[in-house]
């Protein structure tokens, strides 16, 4: 088993409208990190074709399918090293519809697409949610599973991916900035809670640039299991974190503390719907 | 439905082997927390005995019941106002276990006993884990659920009130100083994330004062449902926040987002369990 991985997120400045310059803005990205000896390199969401559409007609002609020739240039890319590569693309479906994807590559070529669970306010005029669970991939770098974005908002997923096995979590996002606000970034201290509280790391790479007046938090992060926030990127360019496998790997909080182990799985069941408010003290 | 509450959580120092001292403290923060307006008053876990037991017959010592007449002199504090009281007691139960649990008291006397479910390490070698779900309360605060210091760090738990209405999470606790840190304080930091992917208030009540050589990071924190630190208190006295109750109902993220509406349920449940680690891409 390997007991650490080196990770690069890539901050990247896509530019809706302008996929040929997108997508030869991720393949350098790959070359340069695994050039600088990535295990893990992940970019950001929607990395192939910005975020802010203006139409359907706009997201449908940014999409491409998971067959598309990028990939195997991400893996020609990836292919000097051992490196598995996480990128968000738009993503048109053999069913016709949009997805909000992040595909899976190494060396060897595509190794899966992961469809975004949940969907964040006006991309469900676009896309279609996934319907498949999270995958994980065993790697150089550990067992690599994958969310997306807002997916993160949602404990239920990093939860499901630690019991899963996972020990990094790759993230790519676009975390647009929403609020003035005097907090730490809150997207940052959400990946920093469940962090901590699964004990597993968690590598958000987000994108930077002015897209149609959105502006976003530029917020990358490399978090370990410990919930420390290893490096972050504020401008283009990449956040780099050597992450320790053995750390995510020990759930162990103390002598009689486990954070796994100390789950009451046989009580949280019956609480995974919404239940109507009842009476005081139901 | 009100509007507002005032919430006053009472940093204490409990100390064990000081029964009287330490009842008399809880007594003297509830008037005192009333008199200052509170709708809801917090104080820390296990604030009747303090913390660190050196044998199981120290803990039995220090038990009282349910029915223990402290109770009914909380209740005569609050008489004054329209507050509820939610505080932290070891407990002798019925069946002659100790519980880690949490008193939840008005001026009309006991409305409820939460046992903790999740036992923070060394504690399991004294109490027995509750087995009841946390319980929720229609109040002047609003719908007040409760759980207790390392429920929180199951997101289960904090998922579960706010999809069963809390408003107002009130969370007794004792957060010992673990680990050199230049993190924010991690505990924060975690009640800080469910507050903030729940949009509930979150009311951290935390002690203060070294107790056999154990330090504790003094991390009362009032939370609002945007993951706002409200209020804060270092050292013993109060922490007090004004929180929006509107602002713990209302879910909606944006035009086309909600952060429980959101959820996909019905791909959460067969993640409810650990699941051994299988191939690659499972």
């Amino acid at each position: 088993m390997h007991k650490s991985a080196t990770v690069i997120c890539q901050q990247l400045a896509p530019r809706v409208g302008e996929p040929e310059a997108n997508r030869n803005r991720t393949i350098r990205a790959i070359g340069d990190a695994v050039s600088d000896g990535a295990d893990l390199v992940v970019l950001p969401e929607l990395a192939t074709s910005g975020f802010i559409f203006r139409s359907q007609q706009e997201a449908e002609e940014a999409a491409i399918a998971a067959s598309d020739e990028l990939f195997e240039r991400w893996s020609a890319a990836a292919a000097s090293g051992p490196a598995i590569v996480v990128g968000g693309f738009c993503e048109r479906g053999d069913d016709g519809a949009l997805y909000n994807s992040a595909a899976v590559v190494d060396g060897s070529g595509l190794l899966g697409v992961y469809r975004k669970l949940h969907l964040w306010d006006r991309e469900k005029l676009f896309f279609v949610p996934g319907s498949d669970q999270p995958p994980i991939f065993d790697t150089a770098a550990g067992r690599v599973g994958v969310l997306i974005c807002y997916d993160l908002e949602f404990p239920e997923m990093s939860r499901a991916l630690a019991l899963r096995g996972a020990e990094i979590i790759a993230v790519p996002t676009n975390w647009p900035r929403l609020e003035a606000s005097d907090l730490r970034e809150p997207e940052v201290t959400i990946a920093t809670a469940m962090a901590r509280v699964n004990r597993v790391h968690i590598c958000c790479c987000d994108r930077t640039g002015t897209e149609r007046g959105q502006e976003w938090i530029a917020g990358t992060s490399i978090i370990d299991a410990r919930g420390r926030v290893l490096a972050t990127q504020r401008g283009e360019g990449p956040a780099r974190g050597e992450l320790d496998l053995e750390l995510a790997r020990d759930k162990r909080l103390g002598d009689h503390a486990d954070a796994l182990a100390d789950r009451r799985p046989e009580l949280y069941g019956a609480l995974a719907d919404r239940i109507p408010q009842g009476a005081p003290g139901d």
